[in-house]
C-alpha cells in the first residue's frame, strides 16, 4: 500500500478528490496487466486489420509500438500518471503518442469493459501457471525429505492426544496428497479461464464484423466467450477462482505451519528451525522465535479475505458492468503475489527443518499401539466391540504390552514405496498438463506480438 | 433449527449439559448420510470379508441389516436418539441390536472418522449431480424463454445508465452462460470428490490387510485416498467445494433475481410477476409484492455464509483429527438443500414472467444507438477516436440520428442461432457426463448394498 | 435444523412450493419472539386506545387474550401452523378467533414491519442481558480460580517459546479482563438497542394520533426511534450487534479453549480434563479426548459466520423494506443460543480442569529469567541495550545465573492484590448497571402486559 | 499496494526472501504509526526517569529527539529502510545516532510488544475522532440539504414497489438518524480504547518500578490495561472494533449511494448527479456516468473486508504474542483511510444532486394514499382488518379515492420539525463528547511530547 495521500483531509478542491477517488490504485495496480493488455492489444489490431477496419500499416505501426509498450512494463520502465487514470488509457495514449492517427484506431471495436477482461484473462491464466509451479516445486521438496527421512518415527496425534504411531513421512505425505489435489483444482481453474472476451465491446456486442473466433485463437484460447452482457456480469468471478485458488495452497501450507511450530515447541522438541528461519527478541536475549513459519500461518489466513473482498465488491449487482467492478483487480493481484511468497518459503522451511529423532524416540510411548492390539485380537477372530473392550481393560490394570511387531507386519505408519511413486507419477502428469497449457499460451503470445504484420 | 431447549438455561446437571454440547444437532444432521453410511458400510463389510476377518454368514446378516436400515432412513422411518449421539453408532446399534455379534464385527478396520468421512462422500457425490439437474433444468427453462421471447427489444445498460440496444434474448442468455460454467464446476467437484476414505482408520491407517482399492471399487470410485492422515486434514475441505458450488450458482440467480426486481418495478415496467409468484401486503391493500424474488436474493447472500462458515471451522488448525470436525456437516447439508429450492423456484419465476413491450418500446431512446453510429463513421474509414468525438457533438447538439439498419447490418443485440445452438450442444454435453458419473455411482451402490454376499 | 422437507425435489405444486420457499423456518423460529411479540402488543393496543382508536373493553379484551398467549408461549404451548407463516399473523389469528372484532382492530396504526422490529428489539435487549449474565458467572469462576491456584507458576510463552514466568493466575486473569470488557460493550450494545420503533408503520409512518413517547415509555425504552424509514434500514443492524458480541465473547472462550488444549496435551501436562468433560473414542481404547473443550473452539469459530450471515443479508439494498430481511432472525437468535450454551460450558471448564503443579515446575527453566537478569543489570545502570546483550552473551556461553529474588523484588509474573480488587469492583459495577437496566425492562414490561386497561 | 518486488520469483538467496517475507509492508506502513510512536516514547522516558532509570539530562536528550522525528514525521520527512524493518526499530536507531548511551536506554522497560500496541491505540483513537468529525459533516450536509429541500415528495417505497407517500426530508433524514447513531458508536469505541498498555512489556509484565499509572495520565488515558498478557491476548480486537465502525459507516453511505444510484436512473429520473460528480465512457459518446456513486458503494463493500481480515488473522490462536499478529496493522490502516475519503465524497453528493419535481410529482400515484384512506375508515370507528378489506375493494373495483388533505391532517411523510430540531440537538451533545475527547488527547500528548524535563 502506497501512504495514504489524505487529499480529502486537507481540502482539496473537488475535482481532484474526485479523480483522485474514482482513479484510486489503478496507476499502480494495472502495471502488472500491462505486458498482458499489449498482447491482448495487438491481437485486436490484427483481427481489425482482417475485418478491413485497419490498414497493413497502421496495424505493423501498432504491432510496433505495442511491442515497445510490452518491453518496457517487463522492465520496469513503463510508467502510468494520475491523469491517465489507468494502463489501457496510457498504452492508447503512448500509441497516439507515437503513431497519431494509427492510436486513435485501436480502439475501434473494444470498449475497456472488454480490454481489461481480456487483459485480466491473460494475467490471470499466467499467474494460475505460476502457481502451479510453485506448488509443484513445494511437492518436490516434500518428496525429497520423505526419500531422507520419512522413516523416522512420530506420534499420530487425534484431538491433540498421541493416538497411534506414525512417521515423519506419513506426515509430510499428507500435505503433499492435499498440493496434488490443488495442483488438479489449478488446473480446473484454467479450463475456466480458457475463453476470450475480446469482441464483446460494452457488454452488448460490437457492430462491426470482427472475427472472435480468430482473436481467440491468435490469443490461444479454446473458445470465445459467447454471451457479451455475461462477460461483463462475470468480472471478478474468474478473479474469484484464482484468489480461491490461492486461499486453498494457504490452507495447506498453514496446516503445516501450525504442524511446525507445535513440534518445534520446546515441549514437543521433535522439530527445531535453522537459524536462517527463525530470528531474536528485542527484549529477551534468550529467544530463537519462528516468525517465519508464524507469518506462513499468518499470510494464509489473510489469504482468505482476498476472496470474500471479491466476493463483497460482486455480489449482490444487477446485471451487466457497474464501476463496481473496478475494484477487483487488487485482491486478485495481491492474493497471487503472496501465495507465490508464501509458496517459496515453505519450501525452504520443508527442506530446512531439523529432526531431533532422540526426543520422538521418548514421546512414542506404548499406549500408541492400543489400536494394533485390538486388531491383533481381530485377526485372531474376536469381533472388534470385543477386542476394543479387552484392550482397554489391559490398559487401566496396567497389563498391557504393545504387539511385537514381526517383520511381515502391516506398517499403516510408513509411506509404502507405491504411494510415493503413485505420488510421483501424479506430480509428473500434473506438471505435464500445465507444461502443454504454458507451451499453448507462449507460442500464441509470442506470435500473436511478434509475428510479422499479415 | 429445532427450537432451543437451552438446557444451559435450566441449571440441567453437568453430564446432561455436556453431552447435549457434544451431541448438537447430529440426531437430525445424521439422518441425511444414514443411507449413505449404509452404502458404505456394506462395501466395508465386503471388504472385511474378503480379508477373512468376516464369515460369509456375519457378511450375509451385515448385508442384509443394512438394506433394512436403508430403506428404513429413506422412508423415514430410522430415528437417531440423543444417547446414541450420530447416525454412525446408531447404525451400528442397530445392527448389534438385530444380529449380536455380526453387528459387533463391523467396526473392525475402520473409525468413525473414516467412516463419517466415505459416507459424506457419497451425500456430496449425490447432491453435487441433484444440483447439476437442476441447474440444467433452470438452462432448460431459459433456453425455451429466449425460443419464445428472445428477440423482443430491452435496453442495455452500463452504470444503470440506457447504453446500447439489447434484447430479453441477449439478457437471459448471459445468465444461461453463467450457469453452464457452474455445470463444468460441478463436474470439477465430482472428479475432486472422486477418493474413497474408506481404510484410513483414525487417520493413520489400518494394520489389517484390507484392499482399499476393492472397496473403492465397490463403490464407482477411481481410486482410494492414499494419505490417510489427509483424509482428516481435508475434511471439511470437500464440503468446502460442494458449498462454493452452491454458494456460485446461487450468485447468477441472485443476479437474475436483482434484474426482475428492478424490470419489474413500476418505474421500469418492462416485465412483471404473476399472482402466483407475488404476496399482500399487511397494512398496504393495494400492494402486490415480489416476495419470492427478493428470497431468491436474500437466499443467495445468505448461501455465501456457508462456504465462511465452513472455513471458519476447519482453518488453523494442525493436522489430523479435532472434534472441530463435527461442525462441519451442518452448512453444507444446509447448503445444498437451499441451492435446490432456488433454483426450483427461479426456474418458475422464468417460465412465468409477463414481458410488457410496449413499456420495453417506449424506452429504446435514440441514443442507444450512438456506438452504433460511431462504429458506421468507423466502417467509413474515420478513426474511432475522431468517430467518437464526432457523434458525442451532435448529440450535444441536437443532430444526432441514429444509423438506419439495412436487413444486412450487425446485430449484437441479438442471440445468434449459432449461439443458442452451441449452448444446447454444450447443456448436452455436460448432462451426459452427468448421467455417465450418475449411471456409475448408481450401479455400483446398488450392487454394494444389494448383491447377495460371494 | 429441521430435517429438509424437499418439496422442490419431490414435484409439488406451485403454491405449495411458494408457501413453503417464502415461509422458510418463520413457523419455528418466531416462537422465540411471541412472547415479545404480546407485549409490545398490548402497549400497542394502549397506545390505540390512549388515541381514541380503540375502546375500554376492546383493550381489556385484547390484553387478556394477549397475557393468555404470552402464557402459553412461556410455556411451549404456542404453536405457529405453516398457513399463518410467522408469529406475528397468528397471534392476531389467536386474538381474532377468541375475540372477534376486538382482535380484527390490534393491527390499525401498525405494519407487520414496526411490529417485528419492535419484538425483535425486546428479544435483543433480554438476550443481550442474559449474555451479561453468563459473561459474568464466567468472570465469577475465573476470579474464584484465581483465588484457589493464581500463585501457581506458569511458564509465560510468545511465539509459542518459553518467554518469561508467569502464574495460572496471570494467565486466567487476562481472560477474565478481555471478559470484562465485553461486559461493557453488551451495556453499549443495549444503550444502541434503547429506542422504540412501534408507530413507524411500514416505514413511512402512519396517520393516526398515535403517541409514540407513551408506547416507548409503556415497553421501557428511553426514546422512540424517530424516523420512519429508518427502523426498516436498520433491520439486521441490532441484530448485528448482538451477533458481533456473541462472536466477540466466543472469541475469549476460543483463547481460553487453545490454551487449555495446549497445556492439557500430554507434551505440556500442565492440565488436565476431568473425564466428566472428556470422551472416549471408537477406536482407540486408551484414549480420553478434550471433545468439550475443541468444540468450545469450533463453536467459537462457527459463531463468526453469524455477523457475516447477517451481513450478507442486510448488504447492498436500497432504502426502505426487502423481503430479504426476514432472513435476518436466524442468525442472531443461533448466535444468542450458542454462546449462551459455550459461556456454560466453559464456566465447568474453568472450574474443573486440574493443574499438574509438577510438570508445570520442571518447564520453568533459568532462561525464562533471562530478562530479569538484563533489568537487574539496568536498575544497576547499564542502557538497556548494553544489559540485553551482556545477558545474551551469558546464555551463549553456559555463564547464565537467573537473578535471586529478594522479599522486595517486583513479581509482574502474579496477580497483584489490587488487580484483582479492581478486577472485583468493576465487574461488581458492571453487573449493577446491567441489573438496572433488567429492572427497568421486567417493570416496564410487566406493566404493559398486566395492569388492568386505564 | 507497493508494485510487488517478487523476490521468491527472481531466486534471491535465502537471507533477501525471508527478511522480505518478515517484514513484509512495514516500513510503509508503520509511517501512520511513528509521530505516535514518538508520543508513547516520550511518555515512557518521563516514566523511567521518575523510576529513577533515566536521568535528567537523558530525558532532556531523548525528549528533544523525539520531537525531532515527530515533527520529521508529520512532515513526511521521516523513513523507515527496510534494513530496519519496521518504525520502532527506526526510532530507537535514530534516536541512538544522535544520542548514543541514552538512545540505548529508551527501550528497558518495555518491548516492542508494548511499544506497538501503545502507538497502535494513539493512533486508532486519532482516527476515530476523525471519523466521528467526517461522520458529523456529512450529517451537517444532510440537514441543511432537508433545510432547502425536506418538504419536496417522494414516493416511499418497500419491496420497491410503491407504497406510502414520503418526501425528500424523509429519505434523507434516515441517512441521517443511521449515522447519529454511529457517532455513539464511535464514541462507544474510544471508550474501549480508553486504556494505557505502556509497561506490560513482552507480555508478562516488567520487573522494574514503573508508575504505570503515570504513564497512562501522560498520555490522556483514564487508566491502565491491568493485565499484561490481555494487551498481547487483544492485539487486532481494537483494530477491530476501529475497521467495523468504518465499515458501519460505509454502509450507511452505501445504502444512501443505491438510493441515489436508483432515483437518478433515467427510469425513474427523480435525481440527477451534476457533471463534476459523473464520467463519460471510452466507447459510447453520449453517457454520463454516475462513477463516484457507485464507488461509494464498491468501497462500503470493500470495507467490510477489512475486519474479516483482521478476525482471520487473530482468530484461533492461543493466549500470548505470536509473530502474526503483525499483519494486524494494514487492515485497520486501509479501512480508516477509506472511510474518511467514503465520508468526504458523500457530502458532496448529498449537497450537490438535482431534484427533478416534475418527474417526482408524475410518480405520486393515487395509490400511494391507500393505506391513509383505510385510516380514514379506522378514524371513522371501523376495525383495520374491515377497512383494509373495503379499500383494497375500492382498488380492484377503480372506485378509489384518495382522501382529501384537510390543514390539520397528520403528515408523517414529512419531517416533523421537532425531529429536525431534536436530530440537531443530538448532533451537537454527540460532537460536544468528542470535543471534549480530542481536548484531553490534544492537551496529554502536547505536554507528553513538548513540556520540558522535570
Amino acid at each position: 500500500m502506497t501512504a495514504p495521500i489524505r487529499l480529502w483531509d486537507k481540502g482539496a478542491p473537488l475535482d481532484a478528490l474526485v479523480h483522485s477517488f474514482t482513479v484510486g490504485d489503478d496507476p499502480t495496480l494495472d502495471l502488472a496487466l500491462v505486458p498482458h493488455d499489449c498482447i491482448a492489444s495487438a491481437a485486436h489490431a490484427r483481427t481489425l486489420h482482417k475485418a478491413g477496419l485497419l490498414s497493413a500499416s497502421d496495424l505493423t505501426a501498432l504491432l510496433s509500438g505495442l511491442r515497445e509498450i510490452h518491453a518496457a512494463a517487463l522492465a520496469g520502465r513503463f510508467t502510468i500518471s494520475p491523469e491517465q487514470e489507468d494502463g489501457h488509457t496510457a498504452i492508447e495514449a503512448a500509441l497516439t503518442a507515437a503513431l497519431g492517427d494509427a492510436g486513435r484506431r485501436i480502439h475501434a471495436g473494444r470498449s475497456r469493459n472488454d480490454q481489461v477482461a481480456a487483459a485480466m484473462r491473460l494475467y490471470l491464466r499466467s499467474e494460475v501457471l505460476r502457481v502451479h509451479e510453485r506448488v509443484s516445486s513445494l511437492i518436490d521438496a516434500i518428496l525429497a525429505r520423505i526419500d531422507a527421512d520419512g522413516a523416522i518415527p512420530l506420534p499420530g496425534y487425534t484431538h491433540m492426544q498421541p493416538a497411534m504411531p506414525s512417521s515423519i513421512g506419513q506426515w509430510l505425505a499428507a500435505h503433499a496428497e492435499a498440493l496434488l489435489d490443488e495442483l488438479s483444482a489449478a488446473l480446473d481453474v484454467l479450463r475456466r479461464l480458457d475463453t476470450c472476451p475480446l469482441g464483446t465491446g460494452a457488454g452488448f456486442g460490437v457492430a462491426l464484423p470482427l472475427d472472435r473466433g480468430f482473436t481467440a485463437a491468435l490469443l490461444g484460447f479454446s473458445r470465445v466467450q459467447r454471451s457479451a452482457p455475461d462477460v461483463q456480469n462475470r468480472r471478478g468471478r474468474f478473479e474469484l477462482l484464482a484468489a480461491r485458488l490461492a486461499a486453498d495452497c494457504g490452507a495447506v501450507v498453514e496446516k503445516f505451519a501450525w504442524d511446525a511450530l507445535l513440534y518445534s515447541a520446546p515441549e514437543y522438541g521433535f522439530l527445531s528451525l535453522p537459524e536462517s528461519l527463525t530470528t531474536g527478541s528485542s527484549i529477551m536475549p534468550q529467544k530463537r522465535n519462528p516468525d517465519v513459519v508464524e507469518l506462513l500461518r499468518a499470510r494464509a489466513a489473510r489469504l482468505r479475505a482476498r476472496p470474500a473482498e471479491l466476493e463483497w465488491i460482486i455480489a449482490k449487482l444487477p446485471s451487466s458492468y457497474h464501476r463496481d467492478l473496478q475494484l477487483t483487480k487488487e485482491p486478485v493481484i495481491r492474493a497471487v503475489h503472496d501465495i507465490g511468497e508464501m509458496l517459496t518459503v515453505a519450501r525452504e522451511v520443508v527442506l530446512r527443518f531439523e529432526i531431533h529423532p532422540e526426543r520422538i524416540a521418548a514421546a512414542m510411548r506404548p499406549e500408541l499401539y492400543a489400536t494394533d492390539a485390538a486388531y491383533e485380537r481381530v485377526r485372531g477372530g474376536a469381533p472388534f466391540r470385543e477386542a476394543y473392550l479387552d484392550v482397554a481393560k489391559s490398559l487401566r490394570d496396567g497389563t498391557f504390552r504393545p504387539p511385537t511387531q514381526s517383520a511381515s507386519a502391516i506398517r499403516p505408519d510408513l509411506v509404502a514405496p507405491d504411494q510415493l511413486a503413485a505420488m510421483r507419477e501424479e506430480l509428473q502428469a500434473l506438471r505435464q498438463q500445465a507444461g502443454e497449457w504454458a507451451a499453448r499460451f507462449a507460442k500464441a503470445e509470442q506470435a500473436a506480438l511478434h509475428d510479422p504484420a499479415p
